[in-house]
């Protein structure tokens, strides 16, 4: 089965309706959310997207998604995103295509926020996967001394051997933890320091989560 | 008596020793202590400085201050700078020249900030003076929805008719409390916000102001 056109697809059929304004996220399982909400218009649904990254404005684009400019949208009805890894908490890490900030806009602003991932994402404790934090170039350096104080091991992205610049004009660190253990606290610390940006780490805005049970079947939670 | 020039010329009279690293602040009365610091490299006084805006760094080497990139600095021993409002607590109001997140990144790693104001911006609480809160321009319009939450009108910050851009491209939202209570909580909520950067609560970081008293003494507080 392919658990990230299931539960992709299913996120569009369960949550999407008429006159909607949609906030679309990023990656390979909201790839399949973002095709079949196509398909849907092509049937006579009429919505709005907002896109979280240049990747899914292409993508809306390409297949007839009428989009909106997030600075003249006045409400976001929902929106459906991936995650690279989410707890039973519903706290999520995201960010490892480097989007965080925009996505974290638009599922902060979104009445609902969806996210929809194949079994593999799903795991008792957040820290498998490093945690992005966004910083602000001037100063880097130190905003990085000043994260490792948390206890992590950090790295700054890069891509083709170049630093990796997100679309905001920042750098990604990436954070190694051996265990996360309270995120939210984490995340509010983190935002603290003069640098950060915005980290990873989605805390108490997740409404549902679609995902895949071990008997092959897609579960929303 | 010329407040300005007595408590920025004090600061560096006290506080500057040989070897130093020391962060420059900006504005109208850390201008003194930097020609003060001047003055004192004249009479044999080696340092370095780390500039916190572009004016600064281009009135120090005016001056004759050797300055270093602050993604080099291994450590900064003080840091002097001005503020907007200060109250008995040490809760600072910062970023009426848009500086805001490069002034507090190097106050945070400097070993000692040092706070100089004449006696009209030592206030019983904080508010009088906007609060100024660095936002990425992406999604800036929700950003400020979200900022007014917590009870302030807000004014995107211009210049000469166009949208003020900092050092680091992004936007300042000046928001005016009736009244700040809680500063310390504020600016935690304020940095959680998908979308801000920075904001100019200046907030356990301060270790001495030096101002002046009701007899026109300098004092360090």
């Amino acid at each position: 089965m392919n658990e990230k056109a299931a539960v992709g697809e299913r996120a569009a059929e369960e949550y999407i309706k008429d006159g909607m304004v949609v906030g679309l996220g990023t990656g390979s399982t909201v790839y399949y959310t973002i095709v079949k909400i196509a398909d849907m218009i092509k049937n006579g649904l009429t919505i709005s997207g907002v896109a979280t990254s240049v990747q899914t404005e292409n993508l809306a684009k390409s297949l007839g998604i009428p989009l909106l400019d997030l600075n003249t949208v006045q409400k976001i009805d929902i929106a459906i995103d991936g995650a690279d890894e989410i707890d039973p908490q519903f706290c999520a890490i995201k960010g490892g295509g480097g989007a965080l900030l925009r996505e974290k806009l638009i599922a902060k602003h979104a009445e609902k926020f969806i996210v929809v991932v194949d079994s593999h994402k799903i795991v008792q404790q957040l820290g498998g996967f490093p945690l992005p934090v966004e910083v602000v170039p001037f100063g880097a350096k130190l905003t990085e001394k000043a994260i490792q104080k948390f206890g992590c091991k950090t790295v700054f992205r890069e891509k083709e051997g170049k630093a990796f610049v997100t679309d905001n004009g920042n750098y990604i660190i990436d954070c190694y933890f051996s265990r996360m253990e309270k995120p939210k606290e984490l995340a509010m610390a983190l935002n603290g320091i003069p640098g950060v940006v915005e980290n990873g780490l989605f805390i108490n805005m997740v409404h549902h989560v679609i995902t895949v049970d071990k008997k092959d079947k897609v579960i929303v939670l």
